[in-house]
């Protein structure tokens, strides 16, 4: 059999390797790609549409890309009013501030964002963290204005941090909140958020002000002498109204018009009936200021005992809303097939932010019913939330006084309709399927912001997730391999039944990178896989193991800790009169290799092509 | 070609899946192993033995191998007395206590420990973090019973932290302080503790408290007037000899009895020298109370302002220690072909640190120094540990008095000696050579205790570790295969110049677990190579992309969002008409693969054995 050598990748400068390294951390998209080869003035344009991609649709834009872009605006209008009056009473906001966060904010990720689909405005996670948090340290009724400065103030940061995220290329970080730890976190949330709507639904006022389960449903049959039947009739029926609409549109994607329109036909018709009634004991939305946007610059405070509060709050709710902005951006961009990037966005998303803290708006991002809406109905561009925009800017203008009489329990049963889509039960179920590790961080992160706090919730959600990363690089896999008859593939003998272990050899094949972490293991675990085969040749009355081939495919990385593994289980198995060959070590570990002094120890007869090209080389020197 | 289908391990029930999982995380050196197929009285014995090192060694002692260890224990008691002496003062704790621990701690751990070379006692490193944690809250000098009170206390709680990492089995804890980062960490800790000496050398009296190196250098220069001439000449001229004495160890391993006795020497002569000239310029221990080790569990404290601290610093020290006595043990344990138990000695150590607390000992563990000279002075069990805690006990008894004119700066000096050896440049330049995120891990550690604080470097040392694997998730190597002629292999073109790229075919090696996160990178990885591969296939006018081979041998696993990951990319590239197929998944993999929809997404026209049959049966479709 011939004898293939083990290559070493070309020698790059320190520099050099250095400089690939960080690109393929920071730039994996090779974003300046496009620049390439162009004249200057090309590249100015090219630029000026990589920072406005306005600039990159809007000259094509035409007026049929309009009609559509004008439905598909008006459609989320529609749900976007009721609904930013909704969230920002679950940030215990004033409600005008929801329909001011739906106004400036979708106007500048027009300028700035590569989405086509994304319905920008308040949502409802971030709204419910915001909230929980101001509320713990500020009360929104004893000092709204103090309450609505850290709110602008959280928001502001939240923009800030975004943006820095973005502008450092750090994206990735929104990745580390794994989908399984989202699923539990976003159905414990919507959960709470359903449950404070109680005092809505019910027309109870005397409230607890905590959020969990215990606390409030405590709360609800403490004070069931504050229940409000009128209230609660209204309540009922249109919430069932809007679940059934919601119910159909599922069904019947075509028909996503009927659960897209039933919040402002609940709000329209609640209202008049609420107008007519006059009726003291349903408590109505009350008199809105009319106006657009009045400034806020001047309310943001940098100084006192709460900056800390608001950093925090700032970070939390920001990646929270980055985590859907881009979440629902990637979705609809694989779905039309054009690329989002994710660093580009979170740029976008964070100036939106910053500038609307200044503009009397809340933090906002894509929110995720209203894109599927906006999806649905057709929209081309970002133009949709221009018009989206506009519509809320004729509410602000002229339609605020319609608003005096729509009663509160119809946006309680507006966001619970929202929400209740937030919980996942199949997703969960699948998880509990597919992946048992993943289903646990479901489960605690779903139980720990029901139970204790959306805190607590989202950071053993955070904390799973990275220990479930460690847990894998501490144990990683290793498998004894044989040989498929019929081939030279040796392959593991747990999952292949076929493959033949080849008498005196103990093939080990390592399936992760080898690090300080894992290289003591790695040494015992080698060390029991060859106690337990010499057991079983002595019971098959087998010749006894001559030769560990380490098959070395799957390690794509080695550290100084690791280099000294090998050594250290070399000498080991010296002692014991076993050699120790590698197989197939790839790019970057051959590199390390030979660069240190374990490049001497397993000199060229003990590195291998492959293991069939070591167990044919091991069985020659057997045999002489 | 004959096609070879991918199997799936056996099928598991999911307790016995986790249960598999579970014991290869906790109990990865399979301890009950040799407790199966035996009679019950033979497992009371071998019981016993396990928890009792002693037993089973201690039946095949002999005179022969008393008189190694009576040599070794006094070689080692001779460097046990002045180093014990010194550390407890670098821990700002009375001479005293180090006598004490190192008298009770190393009998316990002769019949727990299963090192046979491990020399137990306070140790340089423990002793600073220790110091300088718990005088940032207590003035030793101002409050010395509520300072000892809480150096035993954290002496307790190192124990029971140390104990319980080993009963859980967690010892894999400790793998998480890479070798990198600790060479850093030692290093800027050995020049803190020179630094500290520098009091003491030159005399100073009024010296700072803090550790970092401006406020030591400050000091130094600012109380110049205070040095004492006579205590530099005496200082520097044992210095001299000490590491001269070093070094002549350092080249000549047989005369390792130089280095080890010169201490010792030292100490006598300069006490000597002291008592005769009685200079009161020179500061000299003075009084020292004769007798064993005082009881001391009246003097832990679990409640009151302090408890926070002690655990802390009990955590910090009680890792630390660890970390020392655990690589200690497998190091000569490597060296001497015999197998340590990671968890059964941390157990060892934390009860012996727990008994300890209560005999007025700090914090012990095996010692790197004492431990080589215990192994060159040819010890061959525990008993070593015995001799020198009956040497110490004698010293104890009798010879307190003696220590009365040992003058201070020898202990300075002996402190220096000792750390020096803990300043590995050599092992930083070759970290340099190897890994270049090894060596700023090891850098950033140094600097951070440099010129922050102790606890400041420890803690950038654990993130930097943490920080490096969590890269190494989120952007593993993926490379592009081409197939090495002569064989059916495919390789890395980067690393083989020689392999070459199948027209048509674009060949893609996932070299890590795919996870939530490194999933979207991994789409988007796929997406640049395709670019690029296109665009070279353009160029030498090759046919254009029609098939992407992932080879998927060393994914070693994979969860929900990477599943979701491949779908997504089938998804987008079906759109482009170019098909998706997949090469060699593990076990864990093909398993997961076929209990979610991915399994049906991907039949078995799309999932093969190998990359060779992959590109066979694509090359198959093509030609029809």
């Amino acid at each position: 059999m011939e004898l293939h050598k083990v290559s070493v990748p070309e020698r790059r400068t320190t520099a050099k390797a250095l400089r690939q390294r960080l690109a393929e951390v920071f730039f994996p998209d090779d974003p300046l790609h496009q620049f390439k080869n162009q004249s200057s003035a090309r590249r100015l344009v090219l630029a000026l549409q990589y920072f406005f991609p306005i600039f990159q649709w809007g000259s094509e834009y035409n007026p049929r890309l309009l009609r559509s872009d004008l439905v598909a605006g008006l459609t989320i209008a529609s749900l976007a009013i009721p609904q930013g009056i909704s969230y920002a009473k679950l940030a215990n906001l004033p409600p005008i501030i929801g329909l001011y966060s739906s106004f400036v904010p979708p106007l500048i990720y027009s300028l700035l964002g590569s989405s086509r689909d994304l319905a920008v405005g308040p949502v409802s996670i971030a709204s419910l963290v915001m909230g929980s948090m101001l509320r713990e340290a500020v009360s929104p009724d004893d000092q709204p204005i103090l309450y609505l400065q850290l709110a602008f103030t959280s928001t502001f940061f939240a923009g800030v941090f975004q943006a820095s995220l973005g502008f450092l290329r750090l994206g990735f970080i929104v990745d580390f909140l794994s989908k399984a730890t989202l699923t539990g976190f976003m159905g414990g949330a919507a959960i709470i958020v359903s449950l404070q709507q109680l005092k809505g639904l019910l027309g109870i006022v005397h409230f607890t002000s905590h959020m969990g389960f215990v606390d409030v449903m405590r709360s609800v049959f403490k004070r069931h002498d504050e229940w409000e039947w009128q209230t609660i009739t209204m309540g009922t029926a249109f919430l069932a109204i809007l679940l059934l609409t919601r119910q159909i549109s599922a069904r019947n994607p075509k028909l996503f018009w009927i659960s897209a329109g039933a919040p402002l036909t609940s709000v329209i018709i609640s209202t008049v009936l609420s107008f007519i009634w006059k009726s003291h004991s349903i408590s109505v939305i009350g008199i809105l200021p009319r106006g657009v946007n009045p400034p806020s610059a001047n309310l943001l405070t940098f100084s006192g005992s709460y900056v800390a509060l608001t950093i925090k709050t700032g970070i939390m709710t920001g990646i929270l809303s980055l985590t859907e902005g881009i979440a629902v951006g990637r979705t609809f961009a694989s779905i039309n097939n054009y690329q989002v990037d994710g660093n580009k966005e979170m740029m976008a998303i964070g100036i939106m932010n910053m500038a609307g803290s200044c503009a009397s708006c809340y933090v906002t991002t894509g929110s995720f019913s209203r894109s599927a809406v906006n999806y649905s109905a057709g929209c081309k561009t970002a133009v949709s939330n221009i018009v989206m925009a506009s519509a809320v800017l004729v509410t602000l203008l002229f339609l605020m006084p319609l608003f005096h009489y729509t009663p509160n329990v119809i946006l309680s049963a507006i966001i619970i309709t929202a929400v209740i889509g937030l919980i996942d039960v199949r997703g969960a179920a699948k998880l509990w399927k597919v992946d048992k590790l993943d289903f646990l961080a479901c489960m605690s992160a779903f139980l720990g912001v029901l139970l204790v706090s959306v805190q607590m919730g989202l950071a053993i959600a955070v904390g799973i997730s990275l220990f479930k990363i460690l847990l894998q690089v501490t144990r990683p896999n290793m498998v004894v391999k044989g040989l498929i008859p019929g081939t030279q593939s040796y392959r593991s003998v747990v999952q292949y039944r076929e493959a033949v272990r080849v008498p005196a050899f103990l093939v080990v094949g390592v399936e992760s990178a080898i690090y300080f972490a894992n290289s003591m293991y790695l040494v015992e675990r080698v060390m029991r896989f060859l106690r337990d085969e010499e057991e079983r040749a002595l019971k098959a009355n087998q010749s006894s193991i001559r030769s560990v081939v380490l098959d070395m495919s799957a390690v794509a990385a080695i550290d100084t800790s690791g280099l000294d593994a090998l050594t250290e289980l070399k000498k080991v198995l010296d002692k014991r009169n076993i050699e120790l060959v590698l197989a197939n070590p790839v790019g970057s570990v051959a590199e390390r290799m030979f660069n240190s002094a374990v490049g001497e120890t397993f000199g060229s007869d003990r590195l291998f092509f492959s293991v069939a090209e070591a167990v044919a080389a091991g069985a020659c020197k057997v045999q002489l």
